[in-house]
């Protein structure tokens, strides 16, 4: 236990493998001071890191649209084995399974007693919410590694009941740390309930997650909107319709042709600030997903918006964009009386239920988004393909601990 | 029962009161033939009309700030006596006296029976949801007058209990036709609970109504923001804490001053597009309050927006506030993890229970937005007045009918 | 059109199918007095029945458990095609396919405008609610008919978007006028949801609808409970596990085996006040199977309840059970903070959703409830098979409309 | 600090303050080894009890009617000063000022995250759900003392934001370790909302609270029924209505001659299995309220039962009762599709916003439950007073700390 291999961001469009010191019980020291807390981390526990996936918005930061700085540790959702533990973790044991939200969250602050772990007030100097490996979030190491510290153990982890189901379901219960549950958010707050007809505009991982958990909140059907045909095809895999974003037919006529009416009831945008406008050549326009899904939803309906927006793009193209304002089509919402949900998904409060749906065989999520199993050291080449937009969703495996799929 | 005396538009800032045919039991030409319905309004009452306010939104049109032409009868904040009634008005008699929701609503409709009647699918062609005496609402007749025909009217009229009970509280049961219960939804959607701390932006009718409402649902503070210093002393008349927008000190500021911190759990944007930047001088931004509230309003909370906001605003700055885009810090609101809700409120949602608020004495809604009684005649004056920012609600008196205050 | 047959009650145990007047657009004369509405329904339809099932709630009446005299009609589970309409019916045209909510509702009163459409306030002179051909509901004719007459019909009417597609599916859309939605309100109210585990006391019809529906909801578990072997073999032909309460081993001990713990999430109560005790020979006791669930039942959790309980039971064992009172163990839920959900199902609330599912292929119900298409004429058959306990959901099909399945 | 009073239980109707060791920072030992946590608690702090109040359900074990065994300590409402923290106490300082919820709860569970700590699984071997000083909840020290442990401290513990603040409206903020949130959680689980018309059974303590938190919570009417006149002026004394259960005329109609119409909106139930039959001398009937209130409550209405109803109850008139059985009229509240929320208010989940509201002058709850203050020697006098069915609610005040009121 000499050292640590862990996911580094090297400059844009570069990662490396690097090893750094194991990790140790401890806060980061800019966590400690500013909050309060002590040092010590008597409530954490190390994993080993059975499973760790690279995640769209890990992209973000290795495109260079951030500022994270060069060395920044990546790698926020993780599931993994409990390998040593604080004094004050109560109900974990040494060898338990578990998967860990991607929010770090205290367990004790008003927001996380009110579930909503995303924004937890503790754990991050900078602003509510947190996650690990990630720039602006307090310093807290990331994931893509063979060790990892979680705090307040006993509140962030999920144990999985039983080791060889969990070990043999792995691929799908890795998806639980961060796009499975951020789907469903998407899904869920969008108000998608049995009978509903959905759209989700974007077919990466998150979209698909998004889709796939619009299916099994009962959806009667669910379209998929995308530029990148394989991408497309990864979603019709599992029964959703779709539609190309770049053809030229109008969005609301290719839905009209699939509903027989030009508006859904509930809209997910799994796409965020990167956006492009509609058409393959429209270049980046950041509001162009949250425009069209407002003229796409029905009067009355919801929009679940899981996709990142920024409050710094330091890349965008103009200056209202670098600082995270966009020229959003509000009129239009509000003539239509629309709800619109934003921010990172609270995972504890999904977790448990998709856990159970998957030990249970009725949720196979890793199909859905073509989970792809590499080892840590392959990382490099997962992010350029990942980057590159295949349809596929990269699970990183430290110690061979991932069975064949 | 020859003629019906109705206020009319008659161009950019000039309202007359006319005279027209008495109404009719029948529903616009316009909204029969697109929406299949019989022109005869078997379901529809004549009401005689006993207050009939001016409302923030008729303002909208009177300053050329929509499309409305001249001719356009006004007025949607309506309590009457039914004087008249279909064949098919089962549970209403001649002389009950009754108040209209602002939202003409079908009853029968998807939205309707989901108690969405603010988007109503059946009463207006060019889009869900209406109005009486509006611009692209479908044609009904304003309410500004002596008689106005409700359609729908055993699903849209609540009924007082008792007449004479009524009658004495007229000037606050006058308010359950509009603004008591679009305050009260922005107040509930910005989730205002026991103890909250609540910000609402703008101290007109609204603002005032929305303020009220905090308080009904028992929040801790309530700090009302406006430029106007006249409209501030309403909100402080019934216990609001007050920040003047247009002073040098930054609103986090002078938020913090009054609670100990710049951020609190609620908020509500009661002013919509006609919005001014921060400071005096600033003119207008029509982003400018929707933005303010975001960087105010604490992680996780959630922002109610009965503020109209409209999908075309010919008078606007810029192209992009003509068709209704505006500049949205979204990012912002995204790291917060906000909530948005948007749209005309259902008023039949919440007129029951204000009604018996005011009827039990626990409601004083009049006092609070400085309700003034004056004749139907008059109204040409209370328009202009309401203009010129006096804090003072217009309520107009066509038959006499309502006691002095 | 000179005669319309019905199903009507003959004395306990028999029923027999008569010929009646053909219904007339008139609301029976006790309600039209009691609740002040004009005889002449404007507002209703007369609808030619498409099919029309036998259930649960019947056998009540039939087993001579009710007060229900000689001669009432019966049926009110309905599913037709207008044939003829009131004046004030403005949205639906002679020719449309449409589903008919068990229970009656005006779409006027205070409880139909919040959903509450099982509690009708103006339909039934003895109660809130009523229904089609059942004692005590204020006299509307029942539906196991040729024809049968539909107040309210814009209202209380779900039409089905596309005629031919609906017929190719009406053996599933005919349980949208009870079944379906009571079992979906049942697991709803339950709280069910993705991942949960639930226990549903009985394989009727309604405890079938509601297993199926707890997977719809996205259980990851459901687990049904009877003493009838056939019915329990139905419940596992669409993947549910089941336990014999007949049998010695506990109901705790067999849920034990199933999940690795003795208790559920979510339970629902499908059977109601004809419960027996546990074993095969325990004969009636009417709290046995809610004082089970209440034991089943993790702390924390809800029981959804649409088994019917009555207030008067005059075939009931003893005194109390004749009054509707039963011997609760209240103490054990209190400790375990149940809650608990009552009445009627509210159909109108999930009947367009549960359409939606069903046209998209999403839901297939009636295999599920094992749907058995019968003539109106064999009714007095199927009234003796399904009261024998076979598997089977019986559905009428007075004018051969319903294609062979 | 050598020794902690402490208020013993001593037999059916007596109580002695007694002297014990100075509590530590240990778990009690049957729930360490049944629940596998370590019996050092890291995570507890002891509190110097400011001011720590007598409940009504403390009375049920002093009269003798559970298996409270001799020596039981006792007091779960507790307000105090952090003295000492264990090494994983993170957010909390020595000196600060806490409110406690009496029920204990480890924030780490799957009831805890979400919300329903009034069921922790983790701090009571026998069921879910535990408190301080009470009989079977896994042997925690009481808290009507010098001193006490209160375990999972910055999960449990609310702070006051200032020290001198709170100090000075002590006897309202001492009400938030039980009875405001109990009282609260009534209303709000009965549905209590701006306008609805209230009865609330029960004129002690939870009761009052519950009349009190009915009227923050917006109701246009409070009805307060008991048989103890004196408790019923109490009523009045903050604005409720009145009815004396003990009276001649029918409930009903007491109530019908305050509202106009026999039935409430909403009904909680704040005195639970020891229940009186109506009338004064109708004796013990511990079903009597449930069904009473069910009858006054309107189709579609909920009842709030924050009454308490046990498992066993040694004490009681017949066997059913004895082991919490109770004749409930269920069908008559299935046919009003009733809804019912039982169980321990989760204080946590209303403590913040209550505390708010007292701090900022909104709510005045020491009024309204009579608070009457007196030093911990003196808890036996308090016990017997309130026992005698005296208007006031007794605040022990073991060091001096609690201002003149």
């Amino acid at each position: 236990m000499s050292g640590n291999r862990i996911v580094v961001y090297k400059g844009p469009g570069k990662v490396a493998v690097e090893t750094i010191d194991y990790p140790k019980l401890e806060v980061p020291a800019e966590v400690a001071s500013a909050m309060g807390m002590s040092r010590k981390a008597d409530h954490g526990v190390i994993l080993k890191c059975v499973s760790t996936n690279i995640c769209g918005s890990d992209q973000h930061m290795v495109r260079g649209r951030t500022t994270a700085p060069i060395g920044q540790t990546l790698g926020h959702e993780i599931t993994g084995e409990v390998v040593e533990k604080g004094s004050d973790v109560q109900f974990l044991e040494i060898g338990d399974l578990c998967t860990v939200p991607f929010n770090i969250a205290c367990g004790r602050c008003r927001n996380c007693r009110e579930q909503a772990t995303g924004v937890c007030l503790n754990v991050n100097p900078a602003r509510a919410g947190s996650a690990y490996g990630y720039v602006d979030m307090g310093g807290w190491l990331g994931g893509q590694a063979d060790y990892v510290m979680v705090p307040f153990a006993d509140f962030n982890l999920l144990k999985f009941p039983d080791r060889d189901a969990a070990l043999a379901k792995i691929r799908d219960l890795t998806m639980l740390s961060d796009i499975f549950p951020t789907g469903y958010h998407g899904a869920k707050t969008a108000g998608v309930t049995t009978g509903s007809t959905v759209y989700v505009a974007g077919a990466g991982p998150v979209g698909l997650a998004a889709a796939y958990s619009a299916q099994l909140l009962g959806a009667a059907v669910v379209i998929v909107g995308d530029l990148n045909a394989e991408r497309l095809k990864q979603a019709e895999s599992f029964g959703c319709e779709t539609v190309d974003v770049g053809a030229d037919a109008a969005l609301e006529d290719q839905i009209a042709e699939i509903l027989g009416t030009n508006e859904v009831d509930c809209a997910v945008d799994a796409v965020g600030f990167e956006a492009s406008g509609h058409g393959h050549q429209a270049g980046e326009q950041p509001a162009a997903v949250l425009n069209s899904i407002m003229s796409l939803t029905r009067a009355g309906g919801a929009l679940g918006i899981p996709g990142l927006y920024v409050t710094g793009d330091p890349g965008a193209g103009d200056d209202d964009a670098k600082e995270g304002t966009l020229k959003v089509r509000l009129g239009l919402g509000w003539a239509k009386s629309h709800s619109f949900f934003t921010g990172q998904c609270p995972v504890l409060k999904y977790n448990r239920g998709l856990m159970m749906s998957i030990l249970h065989d009725k949720a196979h999520i890793a199909d859905a988004v073509n989970a792809t199993v590499i080892t840590l050291d392959d990382a490099p080449r997962g992010y350029a393909e990942f980057d590159s937009g295949v349809a596929q969703k990269f699970v990183l495996d430290p110690h061979g601990m991932v069975p064949a799929g």
